[in-house]
């Protein structure tokens, strides 16, 4: 009954309330009739390594795990010695909404307060001046995401720019590719994997969020970061028996370009809510060009709307507005897209309208 | 090609080599085309923890994991203080093949040494007498298989004198299940959920070496044990953004007792096998009554077997013979098993042979 | 040599640089002869942690430790679930100089901005407002230091309003009392030890930085966090074989009451250092009635104080302006705090005069 | 009144119930009324550092630390990355009464059964033959202590023999030498500094059982196990502010040969121990050369022994004996061992025929 009640309103919460697009379902069921090796070694995982591997500029090794929070806590347990830290952005995914999973094995994640939630070597470099000496933690590793939690995308040159910044400062580029499909697919991109590969010494392609089931591909390109990396994803309980689940599903997700269709969709469909609400005139939280946006809108709106769409609260500005995220995903379906835009614009009217009474009346 | 190649050969070698179950699959595909809330808050979760709980003797939280290592040391992690110890079998999967992930998560895993896998107050005493002060970690938990990396099993009464030794000696009793099935469906067995649930503080129904593409339910009885759980889980990576994908497959497997059919099913094929080898003689290292079988061969039919046969090599005597692991699964077809029996009848007459006659040869 | 050198300046660098009191040195003469327990269950560490439980409103248990870094990653670590999080100051020591000890134990801690070092229940709320559910770690411990790292202290209703706001919100309150001495030997303290035991769970007297070789005292008030409490003391490597080293110092420091008087004096040699500061009319930038002061100066003045004192460089505000550090110890010889005054007399009325200058030039 | 009672016994329970030589209490005197600079970076340290590097055969850094559990568990936190794990002898120090300190840093610690203590190229090798794979943790650090729990030593044939063994199978060696004094001044001893610098990658020379307050010196040879440690010792809470007070202490020690004859003392002591309780006929558990004797006793004899004497009992064998130990320290007067063996040859005599008669009387 839940189920069915959830159906029945239209979703914009997230990019991982459906579950995995038909082609990847299918790919599971024939992986699934067949005998394979436990534990990431089997056939379907190992041509998804190679079908990734073909995309990149550098030899890497390419892990498949389970999730995004599991993948950065076995990557950076298994890079960073006991007292080297992290360098995050405030609103970085590891600082914020995993639980204290990197601190839990021991790392420091020091964040940096950022306008649109990415990092640059100006905003990097006060970080590492602060950090001296045996009695603090050393700055050893950057964690950036793209898109970020905002969002927003790095450009080549941007990424060029802190590969080449950490490289002369000895610290570690590492990239959450959680949400890497949105960025590598949204106009205006001009960041591929090959330069992922060439900037950063490793980052991961998310599957999770972009029609798979679970998945999320791990790629070091960095040689002193490989040994005994298996070690590790076993260590903390990422190795799946039946590793071809997620090998299955990625390599039906690079084999003929899916994975960027997918996103390409989610891209599309951001955009459509984009003109929505600047047709509507409303103000964005941040200018975020991927599958995720931050309307401003007034409390009363906000409250109204959830009644029919699924969305997240962002943030309650206490002026009288709210931030909220309204995200796309590979599944949201055009009508969808119809509907919010019908229902905006009945209630955001009304919410102005509403609104610009209000100080006549508080004063 | 390589998959092809695996295919053509008879595997014994594990119970998790095949995927799921195609009900399991169809269910996926169901739960994949509607919108669930993410992080295991799904109806088809909840639907299943309580198909869970019905089964059970006492009110419970139940959780779904990804895996057998990663629920180990979830569970622990969160149910120790940072000086308790855990007590297993020496052969016990946390001690042996879990890649130190109990001491990653701070905690030693204190071993005593078994006949067949099985640990009893008997055995445990003396680990509780030696353990004392201040300057030793403090037994705290203990961990049993249930079946055990030998293939036994505990019956109600040797259950219930481990539920109650710990009760009486404030330790908890914890029961790793991700052989739980087998151990349930086998002929005379004597143990259910129910009793699991009175005599363990937590323990855990697996799904992955059961007929499910990933999945471990962990059962938690023990109030004390229950609170912010999933902060933990979300903390060691291991909470699945689409949660559903355990939760619809332990739906399936429990809404009218697949699972158990499933299991009875590598019970009947091992059977048949442990026929085979007792009409040839031959003997086994442990007594095992479930889908797993430890045959003690020549070290010739081994070499000879593996040509033909997929299976483990468990230990090398060096006495010229060697035991090996054979396994069967949910989805073991009959015809592998007729196939073992031709083969095996073949080869291990000439192995005894060559056995017998070897010394003279020596001489 | 370097000893002799470093004799012959000024050091109003720290209340560390100085060894300890010929009373405590006295009594660890006298302890050495003898035949003690080892681990802390002298006689001498029962003696000194009686003198202490004396002067505390509530029943407690009294650990000795070595040094702060090691007494706040024990408690913490012993106090706190693997999810569980510190609230800190930005400026406390277990977030800035203790190089992550504390997420070495696994925890995070949550850091808040304050203007002079503290915290109170007006800037903790906010932490915990924003840190809800399962995906963010739970807020559990309050960390404050008194006196702070900016030199400042708690007032008896601050210290009230911290420990009934923690009650309330089910947050743990520990302090820090590397410096305790300084804080309640300033004029117009207000809390005293039974204060502190009536509202923090748990806090330290801080030895090392108080006249003693080494040492802390934890106190640990809340009986909830107490069991087994040595276990983790051990586990950590912070228990000393030979306990009686820092018992009978403490005994020492409580017997008739050395442990104020040092302090004391400390703190009336900065009163005399703070009088010489305003005097030259030299901004403070925090005002700290404590053994710490923060004078603002010409950068030029800083550079060439630095030849004949030694004191520790806080803050280069990059305006032309150093905010340093100046420390008086329990063995600071008054001879220092002239010697220091005639220097500084001559330096800083030619850095400011070269300061009036500087414009000019660079215009 | 303990600590008087406790000095009216004979004490030959440990070699660290004493506290410092009187040398070692005069240099921290002298030291004390200086300015040093803090955490290890003071003249002392730096000039005891040197008398100890004078005697190694290869360049090493070394670092003063407070206490052995806290040595073994910073170096080995220092030393390992996540999944690597330590061999020790079954009854090595970290494996038996460290509190799990060495898991508490996330390492497993695999034992090796053993007659005396020692661990040996043919003992190790099955551990590590037994270890392959991901699954497992990687043996990668061998675990000694030179003399080891049973009093026991190595010979340079002995040290030489694991030193090349360790080097070709790419572990590391680590010496625990809480009790090195002991070993390297026994009779018949062949092993000195200068050749545990070339078979070690690292050891620490133990100060708290060998006259002083508390203090090791951890000494890396291996230049790869050098980097940031200081960050390291740190961050585990054991860097001393006052650290000039292990090094003064060290540098008392070195500066003449002071370690080694406090040492000699305990020895001959024991030898004499060792006399009474020949002459006695008293069987040995382990024929151990150093300062510890492990006497098996009959339980009437030790439980009358007690009365008289203080010393640790070891084991209970459960057949009418009990195995207690007798350790000598640098402290122990001639006087203490002429009284036990007053005591001794009067109750062993009475033990002895008590026993004789005691079948006749249970018959």
């Amino acid at each position: 009954m839940d189920v069915a009640t959830d159906n029945a309103r239209i979703s914009l919460r997230n990019d991982y309330s459906e579950g995995a697009h038909p082609r990847l379902l299918q790919a599971l069921a024939v992986a699934s009739a067949e005998i394979n090796r436990g534990y990431g070694l089997d056939a379907h995982s190992a041509r998804a390594a190679a079908l990734i591997r073909d995309r990149l500029a550098r030899d890497a090794d390419v892990h498949f795990l389970a999730g995004g929070t599991q993948t950065n806590l076995v990557a950076l347990a298994a890079f960073l010695r006991p007292h080297e830290a992290v360098i995050a952005p405030a609103s970085g995914h590891i600082a914020t909404h995993e639980t204290g999973a990197i601190e839990a094995s021991g790392h420091k994640v020091l964040t940096v307060a950022t306008p649109d939630g990415k990092l640059s070597p100006a905003l990097i470099q006060p970080c590492i001046d602060g950090h001296s000496g045996e009695h603090m933690v050393k700055p050893r590793l950057v964690y950036i995401s793209n898109t970020t939690e905002w969002g927003t995308l790095y450009s080549a040159m941007e990424l060029q720019a802190l590969g080449e910044f950490c490289r002369s400062r000895g610290l570690l580029l590492y990239v959450d590719g959680a949400r890497l499909a949105s960025a590598l697919t949204t106009p205006g991109n001009d960041v591929d994997l090959a330069l992922l590969s060439t900037e950063a010494d490793a980052f991961y392609i998310g599957g999770t969020k972009n029609g798979a089931l679970l998945g999320e591909a791990l790629v070091i390109v960095n040689p002193a970061l490989r040994t005994e990396f298996r070690h590790v994803i076993k260590q903390r309980g990422a190795m799946l028996a039946k590793g071809m689940v997620v090998g299955a599903q990625f390599e039906a997700l690079f084999e003929d370009g899916l994975y960027f269709v997918l996103a390409t969709h989610a891209n599309v469909m951001a955009e459509r809510l984009r003109e929505v609400l600047q047709q509507a005139g409303v103000p964005l939280a941040v200018d975020s060009p991927s599958n995720q946006l931050f309307p401003v809108l007034p409390d009363g709106v906000v409250e109204r709307l959830q009644q029919e769409v699924e969305f997240e609260t962002w943030e309650r500005r206490g002026d009288g507005t709210t931030v909220i995220r309204l995200m796309t995903s590979w599944a949201t379906p055009e009508s969808a897209i119809e509907a919010f835009a019908a229902i905006f614009a009945a209630l955001y009217g009304d919410g102005l309208s509403a609104r610009q009474e209000a100080p006549a009346k508080g004063a």
